[in-house]
């Protein structure tokens, strides 16, 4: 593997505007980041649909690193375009090489402060435990869904999403902006620590394995009939039993949870309620089952191998 | 003056999308809102900025209803057309007239539910009153604004901005609905009192007066130095006082409030703090002085003369 740096995007969605300000503040003073001794690329997403303002202009960036499509000849499609171009410049194989992605979003629903991880790269987990071990974040482990694939962050070595909430879309929060600082700072210093051969793994990582998602009743015509319930609104990883408030139609009917056969046994944990993007998406809020694992000395030992090859700066 | 139906407007802002929700609601269910016996025309304000969900697709449509500009030949402006073709449709001497114009907005900002009342016309007055007697409502009274001109409501007889926040743009929830529905309700009632000649007008008006706006802190380049304070941020109506934190910057340093000249005596009150989509009008926040004033016979009277005019449904 080649010698790389840690590339921390933000702004990957247009209209998320926390993390941009934060690249743009720390490019002006780099004294503000602790980065633990490694070299970085701060990396604007999107910056035309940061420019207008939108979470993309022609579809979801990141939704976009599909190798299917990417292998496509000359994209029309802008963000298809714009992924192509920061593999180039970023991939691995790029012309200044990343080894791990790091990619800052927020998001309306009432996650805190929190991870996003895709799959079960060991690396990815390894870098996972670290940070909640040291912040002690919840961890939304995004598996085994075909309806949403194309993540920036899988086509990196080693990634994860820092997702932050509630703030509404085109809103800069300082509090939002400190938990996304400290998440990063956090991941840079697992990262340096894997990079000297030093990681000191946690016994357990506690992950909130995703299980599906659930859209709102909708009308024949496709309109939603029922909105998130008000006793569901802003619970974010909390439990969700059967018979529990749901939705809420606009004739003021409650709509309780009916869990399918395999979320039955112990509890349900929502999260990414009530989205704003994900509407489009068809998501009202996705289920998750906590679950606690042994952490894997392998884990750690993908993650020391790679963060070998992270350059310092300069 | 030819009689008319009371006009409820909402989506003028596509990304707005609670006030559409109801009005879909009301359209299915007539009987979920109480309208006092008045005929409504529930109106979709932009539908398609509504449809792409965005703010709007050319500018502003709630500035777009400046007498010159509708005078002007051709728009090639979409909102400036649909501004023509809503006056065309509802204005006083429109096809199917309004008399009073209810514009249901939502925001970024922690205004709670709330009113605008745009200049002094006895009408408006007399119409906050009744609502604020009944729900207590703050009421934001915006006037001597060159910069923020070409509201809706001006272009109707009668009307006023029901405002409902905090929620993030492209989110509906339960509690805005409800809120943004009660304070039409009461709206109506007022005006179902008036038109009977029944009006009971409270003896005080309570209003927070426009004083002016504040843009953040900018580098050279227009881009923000410094974003709301957190401790501002949030404290939607509350007094600030001089030298009390008002931004923060990158760097981490506080920016106190310094009071002009004519805002030095007695407490000055922020609203609209960190609204999404004011960034971009350059304001991050606006002052306002809170008065009470003693309710006039006449506001009474120049509703009671309009709302007599007011069509029952059918």
């Amino acid at each position: 593997m080649v010698a790389g740096r840690v590339m921390v995007v933000g702004g990957t969605h247009g209209n998320e505007r926390n993390a941009p300000w934060l690249l743009e503040a720390w490019r002006r003073h780099p004294a503000l980041l602790r980065s633990s001794g490694l070299g970085l690329e701060l990396v604007l997403g999107n910056p035309a649909a940061h420019a207008a303002g939108r979470r993309y202009l022609d579809q979801d960036l990141n939704r976009s690193f599909v190798p299917a499509l990417l292998d496509a000849p000359e994209p029309g499609d802008r963000e298809l375009r714009r992924a192509r171009e920061l593999l180039a410049l970023h991939g691995p194989e790029g012309r200044a090489p990343c080894l791990v992605a790091l990619d800052l979003h927020s998001t309306t629903a009432a996650m805190g402060n929190s991870l996003v991880v895709y799959g079960r790269r060991p690396a990815d987990l390894a870098l996972a435990a670290g940070m909640q071990q040291r912040l002690g974040l919840p961890i939304y482990l995004h598996e085994q869904d075909q309806a949403q694939t194309g993540y920036l962050v899988e086509r990196w070595p080693c990634g994860l999403v820092v997702e932050v909430g509630p703030v509404p879309q085109g809103v800069i929060q300082a509090t939002i902006c400190r938990q996304s600082q400290l998440a990063l700072e956090a991941a840079l210093e697992v990262l340096a620590e894997a990079r000297c051969g030093a990681l000191r793994q946690p016994v357990r990582l506690e992950v909130h394995r995703h299980l599906g998602s659930l859209d709102l009743p909708r009308h024949d015509d496709g309109s939603p009939a029922a909105v998130v319930h008000p006793q569901r609104q802003g619970r974010d990883w909390r439990s969700i039993g059967a018979g529990e408030p749901l939705f809420l139609t606009a004739e003021g009917v409650t709509i309780p949870f009916h869990p399918q056969a395999d979320q039955a046994d112990g509890a349900v944990r929502a999260v990414f309620i009530n989205e704003a993007a994900y509407g489009e998406k068809g998501i009202a809020l996705s289920l998750t089952r906590r679950e606690a694992w042994p952490v894997e000395p392998a884990w750690g030992q993908a993650l020391q191998g790679l963060a070998r090859n992270l350059q310092t700066p300069g």
